[in-house]
């Protein structure tokens, strides 16, 4: 069964190359895009490589420790999970940066939407690919080496003698090596990016009076570039974590229920083990199906009704391969008894995960989109005329109302699978929601393609015809960023949960069921800490951006002073401030992410095992909401903004005191959904994958 | 021994009629202060009395349905709680509005710092002493007329037969009237103040260009009525509430940890019964002897030294009767297992209490006082030099990174006090931090008292030399307020805590170990689902007020545009003012206080106990950063614009683009601290109050 999701792995990849080439052998177009394009990509070539040298120590480090005390070949399965995650990074990074000017020439050429919208997606459709392909190709190559998971089987470290299952330690240790990129990744791309961002923005309308995005501000560059390193790197590896850790985590807590349920056959285990990957190879080609679809049909003018096809097509698609995974895993064995609908029930579950995962992307569309005169932001765009104070407070409570309903949904969706398949049914309900994530990512990824094509028609002073088509395609790129977030903390959640019932199964002792009391004071205290760490890692993420932003707008300033740059006449040093954002955002990378990968192992090893399970409930529960408010209060700023500039706040257009109001609520957005909000559903995921990791050891150490 | 509760008591409420007295025998100054007092009064009266018109409908309708269906006398001590909080807001009130004008003549007369803190702090001493005296008084003479705490008394109500006890439903209901009025009066009082200060705000800068508090606008002397509403009013009865609720708490988990020990002794039982009661009684005591030696001493110019005198006294002489009271308690009987160091093991636990209760006051005074240079509110004021968006980010990252240190104070607490004294432990820290409340409400209560008096010497054109005295008083209440704010939020997460693990044991069926198991998937879908709520409630409250606060401003422009109203010749309608704050704060009341009523009854009886459990962790981990978050912030934003407005920021004074930043920061945080912040705490106390009270029930219907 596993070489039928190695085929589809491989198919995948092919259908990814296949793309790659395609897209390579397009025009970039005129001499000075090329020029341009050809700065940012050697800029986000840069950045990465110096990331990925210091990452590269990390993981190294971390690989040669779990392999000395943990599990002997766990140090490899966590370098393997690492290289995956960052392959999808790179490749997604490759194609992003050289889809983006030929989307831009495309439409130059063609002048049609339909045209562009293809080349965009077909780019985005590489890191989706790439996502699930990578992220599944190395569980799959980790099983077949394993000889799947078993239920007995003991290893240790090289020096230390603490037991654990090797077969379980080396899915973990993969799932934590995709986690730590992940969290890097997350970390240094929000400060890389807004700082550059936040920065021309200071220069453009605080200390000059400067159009947005003018070629004279330095900074500007480094912002297109920030684009693609959060918004290509960091999402892919976000997700490809939440994939993972998603199956890693339905693996795991197949084994206390397998011991509880009394069953002695070996099939039931086998299959529930097996199944996580079988539904996500399903997914895998459901997405394929729907991305060809999709982009081999002639598209209209509408890029979002063509994009809510891929999303169907591939959710559809998931549901019905899903049945038939269903059948042939559960059909005819024996099954645990909280199957309360028989083999079906799996299958159930997964479908409550899917629909939530659609049902979230809604929701957040309607708080953050401004287009219907119902929609909250448009709101938020009227109350503008009243200052920007009321901005602030207004986006705060949309913020803070628009996390009800998904999180609702979550809810809902973990009551019902709970009720029909027990906690298995809220591993696979969590995988259900991300069974399709190549699609996600791909759609997702059109986002900042587009919004660098636009940039480059403007830099590069294309027609107008051209710049309605990208700034059309940048339009509906910010709807599915908005969505994409949502997505990726609604996952994110999902995952989560499912990785603390299943660290919760790791170090209870055998033949117990798995308890954590919050009603014991330690789990509580634990819980109301996990809180505030979540609280304190956003204090010093926000923190970095401004100090990185106020470090680079000095030096924005400083080259503006010299003669010549702010009259235009002579071109400002981009590299310096390319290389400022680069060198800042890898300085503050380290502080938080080593924080969230230590916290979980040295809590655990003090205060024992129950305190981190408080932990991170606490800092789960805390983070859902928190993440989503950054998330949807940045975005409806940003698209308020967008609706006055549009001009369609009567009497208050561009330049007015209501349009000013609304670009202070924007740049506030700005550190809220793209650097606060994206990373937190890293750090609560990271937190748990290490506590699963080294959950085993902490009853041996601290009971 | 209770009688000695009792006589303390007497002792407390005698002390205050006295302070009352001397008060009311004081001059009020010249006639125009006479008048401005006279409106404050009576604008406070009459909003109180609409108030409580539509409380008690609401109180007695409950008050029915618990007699009927629930216990029969239930109902008698859910009126008697609701009673004794409204009796101890409205004494606040009457003495916070006639201590007001009266500290501002004592300046006038005396021009001593030391003789006006004196008639502030006496008039504060009021509040303070209704808070502990009157919510003692009610919660000794249940105890005397139910004869105790038995653990197997049985009763029902009036026409339901499911089955309780009565003698811990009478708490828990009584607690639970206290903390009806106590939602009511924070969401009445919230909406009411800021939707007047913000209103005249809107006035001052964006509509019209007036100086602040300009008597011209006609909202000023609802602002003036605000302060008391708020910040008396509603402070005291959400101490009160949290007062009572820590002890009905302490009272209820005794039997679950009885029942499990396997004592047949009842001596223990009643001992440990008694004994939070007995310690609060130790604590009043204790803040007579702190209020009466702080105010027969002469002051000093430095109010802060002569404050914190009266809370290290109270504190110590807490701890010192605490030992007495631990000692008669369960110095010479057998102890629970869990008592790790004997008879002195509860009064251990109380100290960790108090000691926290102290140093989170401390760590809010660091986030939010400008005084010293590594203050973080400093740094926030030199960051307005860079527009307001950077003010909004830098203060969410002080608001967001200052909840770390009290919440590890508390989980600190937690943790050790589990260690030492098991749940019972946890109980009685919480009451240990509120165990002196007297003295700290009577500080907090400080606050607007000067401030009234500060606006009084205003808005009455007082000489400098008074100004600068009132001034003084009014800059050390806004520190005591940010600070009380602090401790209320503290002192509601152990209260809290405490009332969860309550429940759990309130639901547990008798000989089980109280159990939430939050790795299961009813618990945690709850969890993630109360954080939701808290975030819900958070955006209800933060509308309502903006929508008030824009009413109230069109109606002060309509009045500013009479002729004659902007240039002072003809005063304005206060009073039409005046009638629309309290028209939409009792408007805007009800939904959200209903809410948190209705959301765990109803919630428990389809869902089950074990659901609602969860929602009360969700909601609790979620609302202590969070008001933190909004205290702390709020209280940055309106220091860093005093901090400019005091000259101290070279070359940005008053009018400056940095200013105008701050200002911006202080409205968003208007909001934050005085609506939000404020409200979360009384409404995740509320929440588990009612889920304790009801908790029997859930076991009869959901189960």
């Amino acid at each position: 069964m596993l070489y039928i999701v190695l085929a589809i792995v491989a198919f995948a990849l092919a259908y990814m190359v296949k793309n790659f080439v395609s897209i390579k052998k397009m025009d970039e177009g005129t001499e000075e895009m090329s020029k341009m394009a050809g700065i940012i990509r050697a800029g986000a070539n840069t950045f990465m490589k110096t990331e990925y040298r210091i990452i590269s120590v990390v993981v190294v480090v971390v690989a040669v420790v779990f392999s000395l005390f943990i599990e002997k070949f766990s140090g490899l399965s966590f370098i393997f999970g690492a290289l995956m995650s960052s392959l999808a990074c790179i490749i997604g990074m490759w194609s992003a940066t050289n889809a983006n000017v030929r989307t831009a020439n495309k439409a130059r050429t063609s002048l049609s939407i339909g045209e562009t919208v293809k080349v965009a997606l077909r780019g985005g459709s590489i890191s989706g690919l790439c996502v699930q392909g990578l992220g599944l190709f190395g569980l799959a190559v980790i099983f077949l080496i394993n000889g799947g998971v078993e239920i007995d089987a003991e290893s240790k470290g090289l020096v230390a003698n603490l037991i654990c299952n090797p077969t379980v330690m080396r899915i973990t240790t993969y799932s934590l090596g995709c986690s730590v990129v992940a969290m890097f990744n997350r970390v240094a791309g929000g400060n890389y990016t807004k700082a550059a961002d936040i920065s021309s923005d200071i220069l453009a309308k605080i200390r000059h009076a400067l159009p947005e995005d003018d070629s004279r501000i330095p900074n500007v560059i480094a912002d297109f570039i920030g684009d693609n390193v959060n918004d290509i790197a960091g999402n892919c590896s976000d997700l490809l974590e939440s994939f993972v850790a998603t199956i890693a985590a339905a693996i795991m807590i197949v084994i206390p229920v397998f011991r509880e349920s009394g069953i002695t056959d070996m099939t039931l285990f086998h299959a529930a083990v097996k199944f996580p990957i079988l539904l996500a190879g399903g997914g895998l080609l459901s997405c394929i199906i729907g991305l060809v679809v999709t982009s081999s049909r002639k598209m209209s003018n509408d890029p979002s009704k063509d994009l809510n096809l891929a999303t169907n097509i591939s959710a559809f698609s998931t549901i019905a391969i899903g049945l038939f995974a269903s059948y042939i895993s559960f059909g005819k064995i024996e099954l645990f008894k909280d199957f309360t609908f028989g083999w079906i029930s799996p299958w159930i579950s997964a479908i409550f995960g899917i629909v939530s995962g659609v049902l979230i992307g809604i929701i957040t569309e309607h708080y953050t989109s401004a287009d219907k005169a119902k929609n909250p932001t448009r709101k938020l765009a009227e109350i503008a005329t009243e200052g920007s104070a009321f901005v602030i407070t207004k986006g705060d409570a949309i913020g803070s109302r628009s996390c009800l309903l998904p999180i609702l949904m979550i809810g809902l969706s973990l009551l019902i699978s709970g009720k029909i398949c027990g906690i298995y049914g809220i591993a696979i309900s969590a995988l259900g929601m991300l069974s399709f994530v190549a699609t996600t990512v791909s759609i997702d990824a059109f986002g900042p393609i587009a919004d660098n094509a636009g940039g480059l028609a403007e830099s590069c002073h294309l027609d107008a015809d051209v710049r309605k088509i990208t700034d059309k395609l940048d339009s509906v790129g910010n709807t599915t960023a908005a969505i994409g977030k949502g997505f990726a903390i609604g996952s994110a959640a999902f995952a989560t949960v499912s990785l603390i019932i299943a660290y919760v199964g790791n170090y209870t002792p055998i033949n117990k069921e798995p308890v954590l009391n919050i009603a014991s004071f330690i789990v509580i205290a634990g819980g109301i800490i996990g809180g505030a760490l979540i609280e304190y890692f956003s204090a010093l993420l926000t923190d970095n951006t401004i100090e990185s932003a106020r470090l680079m707008a000095d030096e924005g300033d400083r080259q503006l002073s010299e003669p010549g740059v702010l009259e235009g006449e002579k071109e400002p040093d981009y590299n310096k401030c390319i290389e400022m954002a680069a060198k800042q955002a890898l300085k503050k990378m380290l502080i938080p992410s080593v924080l969230s990968l230590l916290i979980p192992a040295v809590g655990g090893f003090i205060f024992g095992a129950e305190f981190i399970g408080g932990i991170l409930v606490g800092a789960t529960v805390v983070a859902i909401p928190k993440a989503l408010f950054m998330g949807n209060s940045g975005g409806a700023f940003d698209n308020a903004k967008k609706y006055i500039e549009s001009g369609a706040l009567e009497g208050h257009g561009k330049g007015s005191d209501a349009h000013k109001a609304a670009v202070i609520g924007d740049t506030v957005g700005d550190t809220r959904k793209d650097v606060v909000g994206v990373a937190l559903d890293i750090f609560i995921k990271s937190m748990s994958t290490v506590a699963n990791t080294l959950a085993p050891l902490f009853s041996h150490v601290a009971r």
